[in-house]
């Protein structure tokens, strides 16, 4: 076979973005004045996105009725709802995971060709992990890359999902299979959203404040510890604080490994038993947040097993977890009923981490710790992860 | 409203591939001697796409018929067939642009969930600019993001499509309307492909290579002129020069300016015109090539109106076109009777270029020529546009 060859090489090109801009807002700011206040000729056209959950708070309402139009006891804030202002739209999406779909992406896709949105249009989602996900993919795709802004309002969101460029949907019953990296060009955090959620959302966030704060800062997770009656209380200060310090330490890893290609890898701690778990138990039946800080305790013990980290460490993680009211113990309560014997719940467990997406071959890794602060990744022999689940 | 800011620049990231490698082929390879020469243990998983017409033609049937198994007289070669060979698979969409959905896009997903494929699986793209867009699409959106190459079959591909990174599917009756920019790892081109070409695809394609002659490379424009019935035999050794040229040309520009940014916009020449005559005259009545071509024409003749160029570059583009069968004249035939008037037809083109999603304001701006190799980027008023066509 006779042939020539040739290549091209690309000099650096950004994805979405080469900076996000994060700003962090004090009080009680509302949409209007973040986005409305200072009302520009050039000002880009917006393609808002948000779901019914979020356009129904209260301190969403000076912001969704001007979309809503003058007469705002109609139309209802429901699924497929489409306000305009000016040249500006806001699309309403169902709540929730099931949301989560190329069809919903698609759907914001088709409000921005309907406004004669171009490449400069700035599709801007207002929303938890779902929404912001979706926002970004939908963005990330739209004439090959419009520009995209976030205003995560879980505390998920904002610690978490927000940050770091990662976009996507559900497809095919898997989580997040389709997507892009594609970061915002600007996050908004308002901590303020906060005092809103149901307290299962307020948990599930704070299950990745406390994976970060054993990653990133031995200070936080001891602030944390001493602290679990701020499950209770939003309005304690350590809340702002903890966030701010969430988002630095995502900011720093992802400035580092935008794709996941090294140490972003660390922020998965608990995440392949949790993810384990929640495919398991039935997508939906235990909360991600519940999930991973089961799979703390579980990487605790497994750190611990394979010769690690002391009994120390596994006992102070798993002491800040039960205080704040999460499940430590080798079999989740969500299995229960599920299985023939522990063992058949143990081993579909691990069926289920091979499967997982980031493993690249047909061994598990994990990351474990061997303190806090101090993170390794590994990979682990299927009798030891049985041992401890 | 108080606030305060952070933000996270990000180091260099690569969307798809740092580096294409491409690769000339000469004589008739087939593609069982370019993928399975050398099995290795270790090769990567495989996801070949390709349509109808690709997967009948005479020189694929060694490799196709692999995927169909031993009793290869069934099953048949139509949309949706999925053939496996080992971890291997090779899925047939439908042939043409009314297949360029995104439920093809999806479709090559689900053919790669099926499979267990991973991240590291590599979307093989066997066909013209439809299969190479959407395969490489479905592959900067698996799991984020897998591997991508690319087998070019029709010259428009091998010139053009294929080559430069720019992924997508029509949606919502609008052509590429989403996509992203996503370069193949590898590029195979095999010029044998090119003699089972119908005619007016190989027309098609030869409008882009005068395009490029005409952008970078005045001794090829001139041996194209001076050859015209190079368009029946397709086995002159021009062929094959001018498909290298072609890729050379636009592996410089994309080296530069992969997400058409600046330079890569030069090469849209023709471009303008000829999308507001595919749209006017209705998807698919006119080719992407002759619309191309008397875009050129028209690029000329506007270049000349508004003082750029001289008469003779005028008649020396027009007359090297007309060698080749292409309509120059004001109005194309493939708008006969679509409109009450010329006039009424000029104006409704004119609405078709404002639309056109590479224009960021209202003004429409259009790559023209000073002479051959001489190429600038400026935006007409309607009147000068107007009064060519």
């Amino acid at each position: 076979m006779q042939f020539e060859e040739k290549d091209i090489a690309y000099p650096p090109v950004h994805p979405g973005t080469d900076r996000t801009f994060i700003r962090f807002y004090g009080g009680e700011p509302d949409l209007n004045s973040i986005f409305y206040s200072s009302e520009e000729e050039n000002s880009p056209q917006r393609i808002f996105v948000t779901d019914t959950n979020v356009a129904s708070l209260k301190q969403m309402q000076p912001f969704v009725n001007f979309f809503r139009g003058e007469n705002y006891s109609q139309p209802k804030i429901e699924n497929g709802f489409i306000g305009t202002r000016g040249k500006d739209v806001l699309l309403i999406l169902g709540s929730g995971e099931p949301f989560k779909t190329i069809e919903s992406v698609l759907a914001i896709c088709k409000a921005a060709i309907d406004s004669n949105a171009k490449r400069s249009a700035v599709f801007t989602g207002i929303g938890g992990g779902v929404i912001t996900d979706m926002t970004a993919f939908a963005a990330s795709i739209f004439k090959r890359g419009a520009t995209c802004e976030l205003v995560p309002t879980t505390l998920l969101s904002m610690v978490d999902a927000a940050i770091g460029g990662k976009t996507g949907c559900d497809f095919d019953s898997y989580k997040n299979m389709i997507g892009s990296f594609f970061p915002a060009q600007k996050i908004h955090i308002i901590p303020s959203f906060i005092q809103s959620l149901p307290e299962n959302e307020y948990r599930s966030g704070m299950a990745e404040v406390v994976k970060t704060a054993l990653l990133y800062s031995k200070e936080l997770f001891e602030k944390l510890a001493s602290k679990p009656e701020i499950l209770q209380n939003r309005k304690d200060p350590l809340v702002e604080e903890m966030i701010k310090i969430c988002v630095n330490a995502k900011a720093a890893v992802v400035e580092q490994d935008l794709t996941e290609k090294n140490i972003r890898m660390q922020l998965n701690l608990g995440h392949t038993f949790g993810h384990a778990l929640e495919t398991r138990a039935g997508l939906g039946k235990v909360s991600h947040g519940d999930a991973v800080a089961w799979g703390i305790a579980r990487a605790a013990e497994l750190s611990k097993k394979i010769g690690l980290c002391t009994e120390n460490y596994v006992q102070t993680v798993k002491s800040a977890l039960s205080s704040f009211g999460w499940e430590t113990q080798p079999m989740h309560s969500a299995l229960n009923g599920k299985f023939a014997s522990e063992k058949e719940a143990a081993l579909s467990l691990f069926e289920a981490m091979k499967k997982d997406k980031k493993n690249a071959s047909n061994k598990v890794r994990f990351v474990l710790q061997e303190d806090v602060g101090e993170t390794v990744i590994t990979e682990v022999d299927e009798k030891d992860v049985l041992s401890v689940l």
